[in-house]
């Protein structure tokens, strides 16, 4: 399984306006297209992959939102349907293959169930020449446009986070996303 | 310069509403999503790349509208923030870096200027193992959720449009572009 967590530094952890989600939603669009990006294919949904999203701005942070592809209904890949999952569920509102939970970034991690885990990261191992095992259960980490918190970053590299970079440019997490799927899809679903 | 253009089977060919692009837009977000794979970078704008998209939905079809990443300004990479450059665009209004022409696929084809064209399809040739030169343009031409129509595909065959696949799977339009973007990227901007 694959599984992905987004660190959304000021993203609303209350329910949103969905006609702002770039702004007083703090930057909500982002982690839409970081769900979008995780769990749909064209006319499919990636069943073997997770993704997380640990939202911190106001006005209740932490708020950990988990999506399972195997089990998500009716969500459609476009930001505002995602977002309107997004804060449904903060509003308390249940959907099949979302959960919420009140877990900050490190609680999140733990609660993971992981074999190796990643940080996505300019300067890292090339993605391409990473070792990746049929069967096994890996955990991406990305940033947002803020990048990941210095405390956060200290605990995965202590922790033995391998670095992987997907190219030589700056590029947004949700494509970074694509980048990791493909290249393990080349590996794995020939 | 990269090039890029998607046919948009369905897509609103004048004003509409921002709240329903997955709907009443006809797929207007895969639209809005294809722009931003192809123009935006983390914190940043590809000026040697254009975006190009045939619009084919009603009320007034075709409508080729055009982004240069060269002079598009304060556009944002979010879905709603593009899709509402498109519909004041299709309204009459202007913006620097994006035009409109009342031009159909076959038209648009032929009004860009390219030194090589390719097809994004499955089964095509590897992107990763088709040669790239430095300062040549490329157009790259993607179909929708609905494929590109046969008749397109027949031009674009008898016209030497190499055919390029970017995995096993089948991946949304937008998630292609940010493969070859970065495919390229590895080849020239180390």
């Amino acid at each position: 399984v694959r599984k992905f967590l987004l660190i959304a530094n000021k993203a609303a952890t209350a329910p949103f306006k969905l006609n702002d989600l770039a702004g007083s939603a703090g930057r909500m669009d982002i982690v839409c297209r970081c769900v979008s990006s995780s769990l749909f294919l064209s006319h499919g949904i990636r069943k073997d992959t997770e993704f997380h999203v640990v939202l911190l701005g106001p006005p209740n942070p932490p708020k950990h939102i988990s999506f399972y592809g195997s089990s998500v209904r009716r969500m459609g890949p476009d930001e505002r349907n995602i977002a309107s999952f997004i804060s449904k569920t903060l509003s308390g509102k249940k959907f099949p293959g979302v959960e919420l939970r009140d877990e900050g970034v490190l609680e999140t991690i733990e609660a993971i169930e992981y074999d190796e885990g990643f940080l996505l990261e300019m300067g890292g191992k090339d993605l391409r020449e990473i070792e990746f095992l049929p069967n096994r259960d890996y955990l991406f980490v990305l940033g947002d446009h803020l990048g990941i918190p210095e405390e956060i970053l200290k605990y995965l590299k202590t922790n033995e986070f391998g670095e992987i970079s997907v190219g030589p440019l700056k590029y947004f997490s949700s494509h970074c996303i694509v980048m990791v799927h493909n290249e393990m899809d080349r590996r794995f679903c020939s």
